[in-house]
């Protein structure tokens, strides 16, 4: 498509920052070869991946920060050299709707700040990129999506594993049906939190293990089979009941799937773990690790050897979705996709709840 | 210790066969170097893999049969120059009492058949190995330990794979906390079975994922812990629904030690899949398959190569067994830890049928 035609579309569809920005800044925008991102919340995540992976995208590049911390903000300032107009603070947030520089907030928050800071973005104007979990609960997930499409932007969530591209080798398998038909899905993902009092450690926050690293082992069973669950069993454990006491340390959780195919989930804040296995019809295929910074890897049962390296993964998460919304072409992990699986989250904590199977409805 | 010791041992303890047997015997047995063994039930398991192995061991060798069937007792009889006093069928099965040449009794039966010929054996004075899973009911597995006692014959369960060296090695991992305590153990064991109306698919004899496959993961998952689950969670699920009316093809399952260690287990009928992956404190370990009769091999997270070869697994198992009973030492897998499991398989089929997390006493 030229760039003609996409401009075209982009008024046909009346998209996004175009209809909020108005005519003058349909001409910049149309120029615009990378957008700028604003990170919102400038944590671990933010601050180790996110803004030195910006500095290798080619679509993208950091250009605000949106941070409580004065000495933080000065700090990310000088490192990366951002403009005096482009900082912001929670209080004067919402005016970065007259920010040209600005085309996507990307939050970065507590997941239970996700609502607020995506429906104030996208109230600004701002296409929206959001971490995962979506948020704490379908209702929020609903805000999200709807406030989005209000101010007609876009709403990515932050999988990045779906970008990699042995994640979209096994994605392949299935769609192609390389193997047969998945049958069971073994995945795992954890690491050992040594932290007592991190939001993490609240379910209120977004902390426990299912909100944390739960949703990757959940993500993956919906990836790998291309299904939605109808049926959720799950078991939550503690090894540190004094630490755990408002989250879930550790959550094992099975799916079943309309075509009969079954994930057995394991998730933990307690356990250093990260396997996808996936067994089908005629064969088996498995990433190890499946969510890791450092590199996914793994083989199928026909000797393939799944060793596709990138540089970055948010890098290539952060181009993926800013090339979409260059192009205005679908996002590969809208916020359809986090919906689907706070809808699941819900389900699990349910079960684990009440100590039965829980259909989805 | 020297053989001397050893029989004067077995004098003091009454041991087994030299009671039953009378004085001549004792003579007679001082002397055997190799045990004889009768095989019960010559179905696929004894003919391709057991009367093989049985020509690579040192410790014992196939002496007799009992056969429901004059057709194969007469192949049999030629394939292995067996005796014709050696050869039983059903009914005249308790004779083998008054047989020297035969010191072991193989029940290889479809389960719901071990109770009865593991008493019969242990009532006609001969030691006693039983094919996986023991029975179909913890009181058969009493009535089968019970008999053995009280005729003070040894009785061994014949899960081949305690005997295997990759799966000491990660037995040993555990009890030398070589990476720590374990925290969750994944494991599947699988394949797919096309028949329709064997007694695999009937759990009143024994068939389904569960007791057929399902002991694996479950007997893997203690003797890698080391720990009696204090309870299960399982789901039956069957993608083939007209042909699994009387058995489970497919059952997850799910267990809780009393350290805290966890297992995600999987077993079926309806695909292919074998694996045990270990997460520990300090690191991991698997076997992959960890259950095959081709080889066993996994790896350690500290670079290990867990590859131990061993001729035949199964001759290994019936070596070990043989010399026990020579030496008059414990059994590496004696009744009671096919007990072991059998209680808690009931507990799994409970757990299933009702949908609910189930208690261990």
């Amino acid at each position: 498509m030229s760039h003609r035609r996409t401009f075209l579309k982009q008024i046909a569809l009346g998209s996004a920052a175009l209809v909020t920005s108005g005519f003058p800044n349909i001409l910049f925008k149309k120029k615009k070869e990378r957008l700028g991102v604003a990170l919102v919340g400038l944590g671990y995540y933010s601050t180790d991946l996110l803004a030195p992976a910006l500095q290798l995208t080619q679509h993208c590049y950091l250009a605000g920060i949106v941070t409580g911390s004065p000495e933080k903000a000065a700090r990310w300032q000088k490192q990366y050299g951002l403009r005096d107009k482009n900082i912001y603070d929670y209080s004067n947030f919402d005016r970065i709707a007259d920010n040209p520089d600005i085309d996507v907030v990307y939050v970065v928050l507590p997941p239970s700040m996700h609502r607020e800071y995506t429906v104030r973005a996208a109230n600004a104007g701002k296409h929206v990129w959001c971490e995962k979990p979506m948020a704490l609960t379908v209702a929020e997930c609903d805000d999200m999506i709807e406030a989005c499409a209000v101010n007609r932007v876009k709403l990515a969530i932050g999988y990045r594993m779906q970008h990699e591209p042995n994640t979209r080798q096994i994605i392949d398998y299935r769609r192609n049906q390389t193997f047969g038909k998945v049958k069971l899905i073994s995945v795992a993902a954890g690491y050992f939190d040594p932290r007592t009092d991190h939001w993490k450690q609240n379910r209120a926050m977004g902390g426990g293990a299912m909100f944390d690293m739960g949703v990757y082992p959940l993500n993956a069973a919906r990836y790998v089979t291309g299904e939605e669950p109808i049926a959720v069993v799950a078991q939550e454990k503690t090894t540190r009941p004094e630490i755990y006491t408002r989250a879930d340390e550790t959550t094992l959780f099975q799916l079943e799937f309309p075509s009969g195919a079954l994930a057995n989930c394991a998730t933990s804040l307690g356990m250093s773990m990260n396997y996808l296995y996936v067994t089908a019809e005629r064969g088996w295929y498995k990433l190890e690790p499946f969510q890791s910074y450092s590199g996914i890897q793994g083989s199928a049962s026909d000797g393939t050897l799944l060793n596709q390296k990138i540089p970055n993964q948010q890098a290539r998460q952060m181009d993926d979705d800013a090339r979409a919304i260059l192009d205005d072409t679908p996002l590969l992990v809208p916020g359809e996709e986090g919906w689907l699986d706070i809808r699941v989250v819900e389900a699990i904590h349910l079960s684990a709840k009440e100590g039965r199977r829980v259909l989805m409805d």
